[in-house]
């Protein structure tokens, strides 16, 4: 095993398990959980969603322990958890650290989050998590990890794809070297905002495209509904201020794919369940998190609002989910809404 | 209903069967079936893939009913057998007719298809189904109909988008005309060419996802597969001529997708009982038509083997398909890859 350096995880979830165990085929990795409880029983059981942890993992209940020990940190945590997060532990934090995030969310600030859909909100209200990593902390290598990578396949040992996204090549070598191996491919973009929100926003369709699987409908309007959904990802992204290259690589297209189609992702199964024909209260009463999707399709929806930006899909879905809409009414809209073109963003 | 002009159909497959009965929602169809026995049957019976067909449509085994009744006509038959079909019907066809195909394969000429593994081929041998259309008739107003369009399910009345390609903006608005309804949203696109080879080299790649899924891989690295796939199905158009844009539109990604993860598929079910362990001479001992993306995948290989294109998942998949190459090797090989960039064609 070649020596690699060690790295820190912030998190304990699905996601987070699941890197610490692909990150450990190469190092050392620390886990920090912010329940000691959890640190305790994880060192002593060595168990977590039902996966063995790696003997390399350990996890630490006190991040002063990862930030000496590790400059490359791996934060993955829920988006409306990150910046407090961020808070909690940016005192241990140096300009020669380095985070790449693994988390599919937006932050948002000035607005308490149950007014959004009273109030509205605006582009300024709207962050990144390297946005917020870099207003929280005196980083300043900050990078993104996305790509095709449903937790519960990297967990059960099946092979993926993943995109480190960054304006440092120094971030994309270092993070290659700990994460390369036969289960994952490692590919470098330098389009960090464009892979960011082309992992947020893929999680809306995915759910959109649940939906369309819990009504009962088939797989040629799942996939007109992805290919809208990706025209409407890029338009989204290029108002933000993102280039496009990277929605249609791994981090895009190949993330939307996984997680549109398949039953373990949580966006998917959240519009499954929508589809079938539960409320989002339903849903949410019965779910221990809600999907990222739904707090996203909330921001985008009202952001585009004040934007002026064209989303179709977004507010269909809006309505279904938020306002009771009834579905199949907004399937025939889906279907007869005049798209001018097919794909005008080339 | 709007009075529109009668339409023709070549061909009485499932999808030349599923176009019918769609057509027939806005006007008077005549399916052409080259044999008169099916021909009868279907008449007297109205039952076609435990199908009703539309009243409005008529089979008939004589196509010179079909060419003085409609100028509009879809052939719609197997890529192997179109030349030889349109030999046959050419000298009923007039300049003022429109053909539009519905075939998602490669015509090729000036070597025998069995001696293609051994001889190679070149790009002067290999034609589109417009190409054999303009080689073979009078006929100048030519399109394709593509898109993502399993015919099981339009047959079963599920919604769908489709893509008429066409250099004249008079053949995709009269295809409109004919096939926009509630279950069938229509775009149009000037990229025919594109749009063509799109829906031809989808099938390599969703056979590819098939074997995946057969040796029991998950939706990461399906997702990657057709990620990749979709690069090299860009390159691969563009190295013949064509634009890119078709491929990122419902033609292409689209039809990819829905294609690469449905097991009415043909192409992805061919794969699929090849990655179970089945091989080729099997499955093609008890299929009673090969799927398109097979002859594709051997032509396309060849055709790039002489215009000396890097196509890494064309060339495996040969590799399995073909020569028996052994699919866990392969798969390993496709993650190992050093593909330089995620995607380079922006």
């Amino acid at each position: 095993m070649p020596q690699a350096e060690p790295v820190g995880v912030i998190g304990a979830g699905t996601f987070g398990t699941a890197m610490a165990n692909l990150l450990a085929l190469n190092t050392e990795v620390m886990v920090y959980s912010r329940s000691e409880e959890l640190a305790e029983r994880l060192n002593r059981e060595g168990f977590r969603f039902g996966v063995k942890l790696h003997e390399r993992v350990t996890v630490v209940n006190d991040f002063s322990l990862v930030a000496e020990r590790c400059q490359l940190i791996f934060p993955i945590v829920p988006s409306d958890a990150f910046r407090s997060m961020m808070r909690s532990i940016t005192d241990h934090l140096r300009p020669n650290h380095v985070l790449i995030h693994g988390t599919k969310g937006l932050d948002v600030t000035g607005i308490q989050e149950d007014q959004i859909r009273t109030r509205g909100i605006e582009r300024k209200n709207v962050h990144t998590m390297t946005d917020v990593i870099r207003q929280e902390s005196v980083v300043v290598r900050v990078g993104a990890l996305t790509g095709p990578n449903l937790a519960r396949e990297l967990l059960d040992g099946q092979p993926s794809a993943s995109v480190i996204a960054s304006k440092f090549d120094e971030v994309i070598d270092r993070a290659k070297l700990v994460l390369k191996s036969h289960q994952l491919h490692v590919f470098g973009t330098h389009d960090m905002l464009g892979a960011e929100l082309a992992g947020v926003l893929k999680n809306v369709i995915a759910l959109g495209s649940g939906i369309l699987k819990g009504v009962g409908l088939g797989k040629n309007i799942q996939a007109m509904l992805i290919t809208r959904g990706l025209v409407e990802m890029v338009h989204f992204g290029q108002a933000l201020g993102s280039d496009k290259r990277a929605f249609f690589g791994t981090a895009g297209i190949g993330d939307l794919i996984a997680t549109a189609t398949s039953k373990k992702s949580r966006n998917y199964m959240f519009g499954y369940r929508i589809g079938s024909g539960e409320t989002l209260a339903e849903v949410a009463a019965t779910s221990p998190e809600l999907a990222e999707g739904v707090r996203t399709l909330m921001i985008t929806r009202h952001l585009a609002r004040s934007m002026r930006l064209r989303v179709p899909i977004t507010e269909m879905l809006y309505q279904i989910v938020f306002e009771g809409h009834p579905v199949n009414e907004a399937m025939n809209y889906l279907i007869t809404y005049p798209y001018d073109v097919d794909v005008d963003f080339l």
